[in-house]
C-alpha cells in the first residue's frame, strides 16, 4: 500500500472496487437469465453494459494515478452475488423468483453506492479532481439503476408476484 | 418454506435480516473499539444499542406471523463485516483508519437499507401493514445512520486523515 494516511486506504479501497466490478459483470448475464420478466431482463442487460463502462473508468483512474488494479477478490461482493445466486436457485414462482433478483441487485447497487460514496468523497479531499469526477459520473449511474429497480417492483413485480 | 410465492420469499428474507442484525451486534463493538474518534466510537455504541432494537422487532414480526427465526448465517454480512476486519488490521494511522470504518459501515447500512426497503415493499405488497410500518421505522433508522457517517466523514474525518 501507497501510504499509511487516506491516499494509502482510497488505493486499497479503489483495488476493492475493481474487483467488485468485475465480479459484477461476470454475475449480471446469470441475473438476466434467470429474469421471467423482458423488463428486467433488459435491465440488467443494460446495467451489464454500464459496469462495462464502470469497469473501463476505475482502470483509466488506475493509469493516471499509477495504481495496477487487479488481483485481490472483493469478498463482500462475493457473498452478495451469492445471495443471487441462492435466489435463482429457490423454489419460487417465476414472478416472485423476480421480485427476489430484484432485491438481490439492490443490495449490490447499495454496496456501490456506499463504496463510490466514500470514493468520490477521498479523491475530492486528496485533490483529485478529474478521478472525483469520474467517480461521481459512476455514484450517480448505480443510484438510478437502484431507482429504476424499485419503480419496476413497486409498479409491476411484487403485484405479480403475491 | 412457507410458499414459492411472495409470501415465501418474504418469509425466506426476514429470516437473512434476522441474521444480518444479529451478526452486526457481534461486529459493533469491535468497531467501537477499533475507532480513534470519540464521536466516532460514540456513534458506533449508539447504533448497537439501535440494532439491539432493531433485532427485536424482527422478533416480534416473527411471532405475529408464525415465523420461527433463528439459524441461517447471512453470507453477505459475514463478508461486509470480514471487510470491516480488514481495515482494522490494515496498517493505517488512526484517522485514515476512522475514514476507512465509516466507510466499511457505510456499507452494512446500505445493505440493510436495500434489505429493509424490499422487505417493507413486500409486507405492504401482502397486506402485512404493521410488519410494514415496523420494518419501516428500522428503515428510517439505517437511513439517519448512514447520514449521520456521511456527516461525520466530510465535516471531520476525511480531513483529519489527509
Amino acid at each position: 500500500m501507497a501510504s499509511t494516511s487516506l491516499r494509502g486506504l482510497f488505493e486499497n479501497q479503489l483495488q476493492d472496487a475493481y474487483s467488485a466490478e468485475t465480479q459484477i459483470t461476470k454475475a449480471l448475464p446469470k441475473m438476466a437469465k434467470a429474469a421471467s420478466s423482458a423488463e428486467l431482463k433488459a435491465g440488467f442487460e443494460q446495467h451489464l453494459r454500464e459496469t462495462q463502462g464502470q469497469v473501463l473508468r476505475l482502470e483509466n483512474i488506475g493509469k493516471q494515478l499509477g495504481i495496477k488494479l487487479s488481483g485481490n477478490t472483493c469478498e463482500a461482493t462475493e457473498g452478495l452475488i451469492e445471495e443471487g445466486e441462492e435466489i435463482i436457485q429457490m423454489d419460487l414462482d417465476p414472478d416472485a423468483r423476480d421480485a427476489g433478483l430484484i432485491a438481490a441487485a439492490q443490495k449490490v447497487e447499495h454496496y456501490e453506492i456506499a463504496m463510490y460514496g466514500s470514493l468520490c468523497a477521498w479523491a475530492k479531499q486528496l485533490g483529485l479532481g478529474d478521478a472525483a469526477s469520474t467517480l461521481h459520473q459512476t455514484l450517480e449511474e448505480e443510484k438510478r439503476t437502484d431507482a429504476k429497480l424499485t419503480q419496476l417492483a413497486e409498479a409491476k413485480v411484487n403485484a405479480r408476484a403475491k
